[in-house]
């Protein structure tokens, strides 16, 4: 055991409930729930197996706090591979932080801090890096693509491919130090053909690896999308209209919340987030000026960049000025999409669009063409998923560390081109080797797994 | 089994957390998860004993929603008396959702309804009405007195004595009953100072029961206290006084909500709830006179009356007038308590209280007495509770039912004392057995149990 001191939390949602789970592990666990439990049938709790349940009363201070089922799993077959156990109690506020105080105010466990059973459980060797991360994306997901993200990584996602690379690096750069020993005798171990090949092999990969971010990203946190357009444009007729059709989907998730400057919208499994923004033309006033350098910003953050146009008042020349301005702020035309609204009221359209930028005529009032936007917005986060889901990245961590990787690739191909000393790039190869390993844990620091698990919800 | 369908529920509090609780109920409940998870190591799950744990994946049309830990109750030894599953997933609200949907989806289980699960724990026979009732308020409870009641409750509290009483009843009514068989003959099965005495102590039981209720209620729903005083008599700084130092208590239990109009506070175990008012006093202002209305109204619905006078500057006209007016609107004086406050700036304080009205001088700011206060506004509660906790009736329904038993009870006695013939008391006698059976459920009806099971919440 790596740890000599239990841990406790509530591991449910807060609030009361029908009922809740309180969470504790560590050597001590199973031992000072059998001092404060007493089962139906007087059995003793310490003596069960793992992996069953019991009823009974907890008792502190000659005192019922609650009747509770207990469940034992005993260490090593358990989430943190310690003794845990799960008290499942009636969910009233009041017994959920009785029961904590009391068990902390036996001085044999201690609250837990975020994250710490799932710290524990990779500290153990229970899980891999990359699975631990994936449990906290799992618990934060809101839409089925980020949920299904989440799974593919807790069962190993693109992992499993980086750690078979990793070990034949692992193994080439053992032979070239190896080489090393023997300098004096100009002997190799290593064939550089192999080690080229290797690390195109694995180039190719961390590529496709980190141009699967965007996308990967763009799911976990949802799909930003600005939406820029004068205020007669039709902008919040455009919103319930995408809304009304989808609004039992957002409801039906309980806990979903809208933040007040963004509506969230679940299209097709997918989180997308609308950022209204003022509109954006030529003006002298200057709190309009304000509004204008807001919508500029929400524009250059965004995923996509819809720009809603009234296709009744709108004249070629304001058209051409709005596209101007978002070229002038080096906004992408390839994540601009522009929206001629109230189509029905003009069938004649004749505005010129630049051949580089995807456009769509309908109508937010009466429902035309809202389906062919709803397909269209999935169809652009698709385009960046580049095949199957099990090879993408969302976590910016292991983004940074891929990153990483590439540019010492890079060193090291440069250097093996210019005939560096074997030694010399030797340590390259090790530094390769060390940031791919980040990713699943292999290397860790205190700091890093600091930060990793403070992200994490109380009692996982 | 009394159900042939299978219900389905969230039993966690609403929202994300680490985990989450769904559970099942019912005929179905086993063999569809069954259906749906794949254990570790292949095992069966059907075949597995109750009250174990099994980890595995939860998956619906092949594709897994999550790897959850599945816990079996095996008829009848569950909450329900049913087959009974429980699964422990991942706590987001994306995958609550969507396993419960899924199991809907299936047609082969249904959505609970609020208490639903209780409900059936009642019909099976798994637990009395009283018991049932318990568990929601044990949910509810937000204070140490509250929940301890609310324990006493579900461990039988009052309806133990209240259950002999009305067997030995019923024993006397079949007695009277087989009078009525052989009326033409003139016998006497039961003796009428046996029913006498029975019905003696029976009142006696009722009123103490029904004496206990002022207390009861206000322990379950907190203390309302009512502070009335002028704007300058220091009622901010007093609630501030009183918070400061219990704030800690009140925030630790996560999910009290702060309500605007009141300040809750827990003092020794006991929820009070500060209304604040505006003063009472003569006025012609009829904005001032609107306030004074609605002070008058908080203080006649209120558990405790605090006038807060200011020491400083209130003149005994001025208290006396404040004083009438409260009697005036028939709020009894037993229940007022007047503070002076800023009693350090005043020491000489000479203003008369009439004998029957509690008073206290103490000092917000420099917290002068204060403890005092809680110690009185504490004391007021516990004499209300008449001997032990185990019982206090704290459920209206209980005590409209006694209520009405015990009205029947002055019918019968004064029945008996006209001497009626007995075919006619023995009607009255079967309404009192009525009346209590429908405490702990021995009676019961479609509406009464749909109003109380209503009032649950879901997934229990």
């Amino acid at each position: 055991m790596l740890f000599n001191d239990t841990i406790a939390a509530i591991a449910t949602a807060p609030g009361a409930g029908a009922i809740a789970v309180i969470r504790l592990s560590g050597p001590d666990a199973i031992d000072l729930i059998t001092d404060h439990f007493k089962p139906v049938g007087h059995k003793k709790i310490s003596d069960q197996d793992s992996h069953t349940i019991h009823l009974g009363d907890i008792v502190f201070n000659d005192q019922i706090i609650d009747q509770a089922l207990v469940s034992l799993f005993k260490a090593p077959r358990s989430y943190t591979g310690e003794n845990v156990v799960e008290i499942s109690c009636h969910g009233s506020t009041y017994i959920q932080q009785t029961l904590l105080n009391q068990l902390v105010a036996t001085k044999r466990c201690r609250i837990a801090e975020p994250g710490e059973f799932t710290k524990r459980a990779f500290l153990n060797g229970k899980m891999s890096l990359t699975t631990a991360e994936a449990v906290a994306d799992l618990i934060s997901s809101e839409s089925e693509a980020a949920h299904q993200l989440a799974i593919n990584q807790m069962r190993g996602g693109f992992t499993e491919a980086l750690k078979d690379l990793r070990s034949q690096l692992i193994h080439m750069a053992s032979m070239i130090e190896l080489e090393l020993d023997f300098s004096g005798e100009d002997v190799i171990f290593a064939s550089r053909d192999e080690l080229k090949s290797l690390l195109e092999k694995l180039k190719q990969t961390i590529k496709e690896l980190l141009d699967s971010f965007a996308y990967g990203n763009a799911i976990k946190q949802g799909v930003s999308v600005a939406l820029l357009g004068a205020p007669n444009a039709g902008k919040s007729t455009l919103l319930n209209a995408l809304l009304n059709e989808e609004r039992a989907i957002v409801s039906d998730i309980a806990g979903t919340t809208r933040d007040t400057i963004e509506d969230r919208l679940i299209i097709d499994g997918i989180l997308f987030r609308f950022i209204d923004t003022a509109g954006i033309r030529e003006t002298s006033d200057q709190i309009e000026k304000l509004g204008i350098v807001r919508s500029i910003e929400s524009a250059q953050k965004a995923d996509i960049v819809i720009l809603l146009i009234d296709a009744v008042s709108t004249t070629q020349n304001d058209l051409s000025t709005t596209i101007s301005l978002l070229d002038d702020h080096n906004i992408d035309r390839s994540r601009t999409m522009i929206l001629f609204n109230k189509i029905d009221l003009n069938q004649d359209l004749n505005l010129e669009v630049p051949k580089n930028i995807e456009f769509l005529a309908l109508s937010a009032k009466n429902k035309i063409a809202i389906d062919d936007l709803k397909h269209q917005l999935v169809q652009r986060v698709l385009q960046g998923k580049n095949g199957a889901n099990e090879t993408v990245v969302s976590n910016s961590r292991h983004y940074g560390a891929l990153h990483n990787a590439l540019q010492e690739i890079f060193e090291l191909e440069s250097g093996i081109a210019q005939n560096i000393p074997s030694d010399l790039f030797a340590i390259s190869l090790r530094k390769v080797i060390h940031h791919l390993g980040e990713i699943t844990g292999e290397v860790s620091t205190d700091d890093l797994l600091g930060s990793i698990f403070s992200n994490f919800c109380i009692g996982k």
